[in-house]
């Protein structure tokens, strides 16, 4: 047994068909990452420093959802959240609300490493980022002009969304924009040491305030002795199924595997068309099922398995 | 099988000889309380409807730490939580960070009727109630001189907050203060029908943008088909251990039934002194395990069966 670890750059329901110049640049990143996450786990680097590198490095990626190339807001503002875990001490921290910080993970790791709390949003996350340094930006910064075409569609395809008692229809995505998506990563080391991280811009044309799945500990981000997982997908079904800490509940009350918990979250408890994780075991298992057309993803064993996938018939 | 509801007014080291001025007030409080919970029941209200209207209460009395009464952040204000779920359609609502609404389980009701999201907070929230017309007041309504002097005991009693490295130790409560006391009720009507709802001002001197157990799904609060779920206790602990939720897996993924679930979570999972839960479940069981010294609560069902009770010895 060694290490193991999974990424991912948001579920959704990706058309197979989407244009290589959407596609090509997202496998890139993803195949650069996972190579930045290996290296650190093959340098002996903890799983809580890989996950949070390798969700950093996502994150100055403007071509996923989190950190710089986060989706906009109703108001046409970014607020982006992230959430990281060590599976041994289930120590945890989170985020919402950032609106300047650079690496909301590395914030949410000094929340955990520096308070009492896990969590802290919006003003008192920036003032807490501030007190302790963190690189920080105009909120210009985050914006790309993708994001901004983004949100002028979504205004354009969903009128009534002003009233707000409509939801948003899913829809099969032609750019594969992975508009719902996140991006997170899990990692295991040799000795079973579990961790994982997610972080996101949250859902395109949110409203203002708007908290998902990602910083919710067992929704979107979980880890404990037996496992770590990260979710993603539409935040809110993800938070009624708190689906990250279901596969472990799974696992854990059930007797499952890892493969086993997390297919029949998934398949069984999730909504069709809502949800993806990428998740591995203490044994360095991993598995990356997802209910929708697509995920973006990558994972690496120290066995010598590499793969970087879209859709499911690549790894089935 | 008939209904049964059960609240809580916060769990904590309650000392058994606190001064009779600060449990009885508490005590009738939760009896008028529990009495117009029970004739709403009675009279065919819903489940959803009975956990709102009796948290509305809790919140309107400045003797329990929500509403009116919320303990007070380091800057010595007030930042308000709540969560309501319907255990059936497991539809929910959430609010953070809320300084200005009098009642904030009823602003967590509309952001799960009015909203596709589940979870508004801060500056969102507080402008989402203006458009939905809620009741507010000034901030300082919900400031107690009470309030004001547990802030500055804490402060005086943990010098060394200002650097936010070291947690307050736990203490045994001399007065009773339930300081890290929430709110909560969970009801269920003679078809099966259960609600949850639990409402917060969170932990005296935290600091601002802090979150807590209560607005979290499956952490504070939480329903499904098999049961209705409040916790109340230290809500760090409460949200790495996703509390509520855990009460519904071990029943429904190792076939416990209610009481033995509530009890296994909070006397095996939960770490001691931290937690206490009221749950009911769709047969009309009630179960309201805590370990710490002590928890405000109150119970009913339609059979006849009623108590208030602060300690352990009362119900055992």
């Amino acid at each position: 047994m060694g290490w193991a670890i999974a990424l991912h750059g948001g579920a959704g329901d990706i058309a197979v068909n989407i244009p290589a110049e959407r596609r090509e640049p997202r496998e890139a990143a993803l195949r650069r990452i996972l190579q930045i996450g290996v290296s650190a786990l093959n340098a002996k680097c903890s799983p809580l420093d890989v996950v949070e590198l390798v969700a950093c490095e996502l994150e100055n990626c403007p071509h996923f959802n989190a950190g710089k190339g986060s989706v906009l807001t109703t108001n046409g503002t970014v607020e982006m959240e992230a959430c990281i875990m060590d599976g041994n001490s289930k120590r945890c921290g989170a985020v919402s609300g950032v609106t300047t910080v650079v690496n909301p993970i590395s914030l949410a790791r000094q929340v955990m490493e520096k308070t009492p709390h896990i969590y802290l949003a919006f003003d008192g996350a920036e003032s807490f980022a501030r007190q302790q340094g963190l690189k920080t930006e105009d909120p210009s910064h985050f914006i790309t002009p993708e994001n901004i075409e983004r949100l002028k569609q979504a205004k354009e395809a969903n009128r009534v969304q002003q009233d707000y008692t409509q939801p948003i229809k899913p829809q099969v995505d032609p750019d594969g924009d992975s508009k719902l998506g996140t991006v997170g990563c899990v990692a295991v080391d040799g000795l079973g040491n579990l961790a994982a991280a997610t972080s996101t811009g949250g859902l395109v044309n949110k409203m203002a305030g708007r908290i998902g799945d990602t910083p919710i500990v067992g929704a979107g981000t979980y880890a404990n002795k037996l496992c770590a997982v990260s979710a993603t997908g539409r935040g809110e079904a993800i938070m009624r199924d708190t689906v990250a800490r279901e596969v472990a509940a799974v696992m854990e009350y059930k007797g499952l595997g890892l493969k086993e918990a997390a297919t029949y979250v998934v398949h069984e408890v999730a909504p069709k068309g809502t949800t993806g994780v990428v998740a591995v075991s203490a044994t360095g298992e991993i598995a990356m099922p997802f209910n929708t057309l697509g995920m973006f993803r990558a994972s690496a064993t120290e066995e010598g398995f590499m793969e970087v996938a879209i859709w499911s018939s690549e790894s089935e």
